[in-house]
């Protein structure tokens, strides 16, 4: 294994963020292509920013943000905060009591670490379930304990949520009048105009966090809609430990909900069917998401076994002992990132994010690449994998150094 | 009491941005004068903000930050974060064990909320001294389960610590390896411009952390320097949970470290001299501050007494048994600006900040009024107040509703 903790993940970003830096140096903005999916935007104008100063700006944003953000989630109240993880967090210190249950439905696990954790951090016991059998099985035994019940509307890998299996879990924490807070960090966009569900709101949801980076042109940063009473608890938690967004974010926030619409994300769909095809020849697991292609930990060491096999019948599986699953889809990044110039998740992502090497055809700059093209960068990307992971040092050198 | 409560602060706040917003809707940005000393600026070009994208914003301005962050500071690596409070809890987080020990030394009580907070989440034990005395006594006593020594540079009213008593302290606990954490928020710029004092990395600190829109024309966060391993430790552990700043932010700091010059903040000092001297003819219990001047809590309602008992020889101060301290200075700040469109800090702060009413003349806005203009302003609305604070009824109309 050559990631092996969170410190080790914070060096990998720094390299990435500085190789991202050299290539912008040297060939210019529209040289990278950012298909994280994540590369919001700061749409803000020049006599928009002059008033971006601390107690002005605020006063001016903050109630296009209303407006536009009660649009967007509904709820009666929103609330702008600095990251989702730091929205979950604000919720979890202002409603979750310790010793009591926080329980977790999502649509497959791993669940985002920062649930969890958040609930490590104010002592409540974190119980999760990717089966709506299982939760309605267990969720009474601890409902008389349980503070909040969080729902994950999409993962961090695009996979959604049924809506009748949404309104089951609501439906059963209102029976026991336990908050419901949906983290819809990608799905506020996803599910309703991918999948034409409901806003969480709208199916009963106290509380929803979107992330105004993912597939929108905002910021990167949390947006929170629900009832008035509960955000007002959460932000007055939020303001006193520095959680909240600040003006310049707040600002871009209105920018990127005045720019989005639902049919940009539609097309992506039809982009995306395109690579899945080219790629079908050569790969066996690709899968789609929404909005793009994802190849996952476990999927990509299949790949990598099958493609060394197929030239080495005698190769030996053990031969790759030295590499987690997690190591293949941070040095396959990489590769993306030095020589082809493609910017991926796993090569800048914060610790504890998903290793899923992920393609997003909604992302802004997948409108400049081919879809043929983008298929040549993937499949190169990949035969360099092969080569680089025979040594250890010099996959080493490919994660740590800011060469290209 | 009128403001009970973090809520009532909060509401009162979004009176005031929505006062301000109206204020800048009806008369221009020109009429209000923004004296808080906290309205960092946004100083960035329309080319830096096109760059400014989720992923590639930090990689080029992260390296900027570094270098202009490392000379303002000291250190060997920088960090910037949301807010100095959530730098704090960042730190807290990644070193503070549970039932361990933090003592905070600070120039005066109260300390920065945030503080003792952050210790609450952690379930460590909190301990202050104002006093060097009783420091030095103390110290050793707990020494052995100290985790974290914080240290104050200067308080949210601008008093400063000794450089001798800062090196003591830190002395003591070099002595028993325990981390010094330097809470500087403005004393950064305060110590070092003003008093000629060293900066905390090169009194011997480990850690410290500044807001960069105090004393300088930054973005409102905070902007942490120190010993690569601990800023390595804490950086992760804020991204974790969203305690980071955002890449608007980080420009933001980058352009507000390069325009700082220690000679704007030195000029404010003649301005305060002047102002002081005008308003000593009708008050007694105005102080300077290092770059204004300012009213505490008590000290407001003891001047409030002694012109009520000029105007009324038999005014009895149990008639103000209905307002709290902290409210005649939220109501004297509302008044200010709701009538001079003077923004002070009561009338925009956070839940838990210091209510003292202060007049910053290192404000950028300070240099657009001339001192016998503000002195005007300052005794009109202060007769103003005298005037309010005789029916609770109006002292809340003045503090929720949104009339100017």
């Amino acid at each position: 294994m050559i990631i092996k903790n969170s410190l080790d993940e914070m060096k990998k970003r720094e390299v990435s963020l500085k190789v991202i830096k050299s290539i912008i140096a040297t060939s210019g903005r529209n040289s990278l292509y950012d298909l994280t999916g994540l590369s919001g935007g700061f749409l803000a104008k020049q006599e928009e920013l002059d008033i971006l100063e601390t107690y002005i700006g605020p006063a001016i944003f903050e109630e296009k943000l209303q407006v536009l953000g009660c649009e967007h989630l509904g709820g009666e109240k929103v609330f702008a905060v600095n990251r989702t993880s730091s929205g979950i967090l604000a919720t979890i210190l202002a409603i979750v009591k310790e010793d009591s249950y926080v329980v977790h439905f999502l649509p497959e696990f791993p669940a985002h670490p920062s649930i969890p954790r958040s609930c490590g951090i104010v002592g409540a016991n974190y119980l999760e379930f990717d089966d709506i059998g299982e939760f309605i099985a267990n969720f009474p035994k601890y409902a008389r304990n349980v503070s909040l019940l969080v729902i994950t509307g999409s993962t961090m890998d695009h996979k959604i949520l049924m809506e009748e299996d949404f309104k089951t879990a609501i439906n059963l924490a209102k029976n026991e009048n336990i908050p419901v807070f949906v983290d819809d960090a990608s799905g506020a966009r996803l599910r309703t105009a991918i999948f034409s569900q409901k806003r969480a709101t709208d199916l009963g949801a106290d509380l929803v966090v979107t992330s105004t980076d993912k597939l929108m042109m905002g910021p990167r940063g949390g947006l929170m809609a629900g009832k008035k009473d509960l955000i007002d608890e959460i932000k007055t938690k939020a303001h006193q430990f520095g959680l909240e967004a600040q003006p310049p974010s707040v600002l871009a926030m209105v920018k990127g909900l005045e720019e989005y619409n639902e049919d940009d994300l539609k097309k992506s769909i039809v982009k995306k069917d395109e690579l899945m095809d080219l790629l079908a020849n050569d790969f066996n697991s690709f899968e789609k998401t929404p909005t793009g292609i994802m190849v996952s930990e476990d999927n990509l060491k299949n790949e990598i076994i099958f493609s060394l096999k197929k030239s080495d019948s005698n190769f030996n599986e053990t031969n790759l002992d030295k590499f987690s699953n997690k190591d293949f889809c941070f040095l396959w990044a990489m590769l993306l990132l030095k020589e082809e110039h493609i910017v991926t998740i796993p090569a800048v992502s914060m610790p504890g994010a998903s290793a899923t090497v992920r393609f997003d055809l909604a992302a802004n700059d997948a409108d400049r690449i081919e879809v043929n093209n983008l298929c040549d960068k993937i499949k190169n990307s990949f035969n360099n994998l092969l080569n680089v992971i025979v040594d250890e040092k010099i996959a080493k050198k490919i994660l740590y150094k800011n060469n290209i």
